[in-house]
Formats: structure tokens, sequence, C-alpha cells
């Protein structure tokens, strides 16, 4: 439960912390609070239990993945995904890569989205990123304010194609 | 040199293959030759050639990212990379996602991009992706009206921060 920093949010300390097994079921909920996201996750019954325990797992022993979460005395308020992507373009730049962002909605306008992404970007950072890219869904049109004024610029299309 | 797959295109045999070290000269000027990438991407000396043989080493190293290559006749004259990533999102989803996709000036019309993302598309399926992803620069109108004959829905904004 190392904290990779702490943040004061309404006059309380959240920790930024990596993810651990126990807070998997909390990190579905706020997955599946969103309203975008209602349809496609939730913990039903035992096999779905299992198979977030299986992602969790892969991210959780890859150095490339970090997930994140910000825990307000034990209670999980807000989650991000961190990956860190090789590539050939722009002269072999490694890129930082940013999925699953979500805060819960009792900490919403307090800043915690704020200091979670600026912590993620400095840790591209240090780890050399040239890049930090993400999507946001179109209709988010709040959430594409918040990323512009963190600096990012909508230059691209964000193309998806589901299997399923 | 094993072929993935063999495509027919314009009279000759295609080649669809991984990628291996003596091809990152050929990958980067195909990156090089596109227009938005021509300031980013290019071999002028040895540190440059360098940089780009430690990011194929390290795609090259991981299961989790696959650098293809279509070859015809040991001429390479179209690239993808695609990269499998854990993620809790959507009961625990695999997604695969694609960069870097460049055809030679010489073949396209050829079919041979479509060839090569439907590859990508079958390779996702059978590791058990959820959803296939990538972002295209939004000044690439003809590359998304590509994409969507694919397949792909253009739903989300892709945003970048440069840090460098």
């Amino acid at each position: 439960m190392d904290a990779l920093a702490t943040i004061d949010i309404d006059q309380c300390t959240v920790l930024l912390r990596r993810a651990e097994p126990a807070d998997v079921p909390a990190i579905v909920a706020l997955l599946a609070a969103d309203q975008l996201g209602a349809v496609r996750d939730g913990i039903r019954d035992g096999a779905d239990l299992a198979a977030y325990g299986r992602a969790f797992e892969t991210i959780d022993a890859d150095s490339a993945h970090l997930l994140l979460v910000a825990d307000r005395g034990g209670q999980v308020v807000g989650t991000l995904q961190l990956s860190f992507l090789p590539g050939l373009a722009r002269r072999g730049a490694l890129r930082a890569q940013v999925e699953a962002v979500r805060v819960a909605d009792e900490v919403r306008g307090s800043g915690l989205g704020k200091a979670m992404m600026s912590w993620a970007i400095d840790e591209a950072r240090r780890r050399g990123c040239a890049l930090v890219q993400l999507t946001s869904d179109k209709r988010r049109t709040e959430a594409h304010r918040f990323y512009q004024r963190l600096g990012f610029a909508a230059s691209h299309e964000g193309m998806k194609l589901s299997l399923r």
C-alpha cells in the first residue's frame, strides 16, 4: 500500500497507489457507475468476478501497465490505467496510454481527476515517453474540455471496432 | 521468415510476416515517407538507427506486440503494429490496438492495406479481444473512410499530449 502520491481533496488526504486484488470490486463498481459503462460492466456472479480477477492479474504482472486507484480512508474514489507502449514511430518513442479514467460521483469537481491525470502525465515523463494518448467517447464533451485544459489536443479520430 | 498470411496483389504474392531486425530501416522509410510523419521520422545517423533498433527489440521481445510487415519479393511494402492490452473495463476484456499503419505509395489502391487490416482484425479475434481500436489523425479523411469500410466507428476523440 505504498503511496505513489498524496493529494489533499476536500480536507481529506487521498492516496494514489497501485491497485491491489482486493480493490477489484470497487474499481468495477466505478466502471459500472459510469453512464456509458453501465451496460458493459458490473459483477453479477462469481464468473464475472473471476474474469475481472484474471484481467487484474495480467495487468499487475506486467510493469508496462499500472492500474492506479485513489484511496480516501480505505475507499476507492478514483481509478485509471496507464500503459506504456513501445513503437518505432517518432524515433522509437515510448508512448503512454491512459484508459478507464473514473472518479466517484461524490468527489466530482474536487480536483481529484486533475490530480490523477497530472500524476499520470508526470509518470509518463519520468519513464521517458514522448507522448501521452487516450480516447474519450464523443458524447463526453465535458471530459474533452477537461483533457484539453490539461494540454491534450483532440487531433485524432478514435476508431473502435467491437468484436463481440 | 514464416508467413503469417499470403496475399495476391497486382499479380504478385505478398507475404505478411513478423518484422525482423533487418527490416527496421525499410519500416522507418515508410514512416518517414508519410506526409504527417516526415518531420518526426527518418534515419539521419547511427544514433537514430540505434534508437529505432532498441525500440524494435522492445516490441519484438514481448508477445503483447506484433510488428507486421508486408513483404513483396524481399521488399517491405507495408507495415503495422498490433498490440494487445489487458484492462478491467468490458468485463476484463483484452483489446487490440493498431498503430503505425503504412503502405508504400507504389502499392496504394491495390488492396494491401485492407488485407493487412483484415489479418490484424482476425488475429485480434483469435486472441480473444473484445475490441480493436486505433486513432487516425483528423487530417487523414481518406483513412477514416477506409477504416469505416472495415467496420470501425469514429466514436471517440483521439487525444494526444506531446511531452517533447
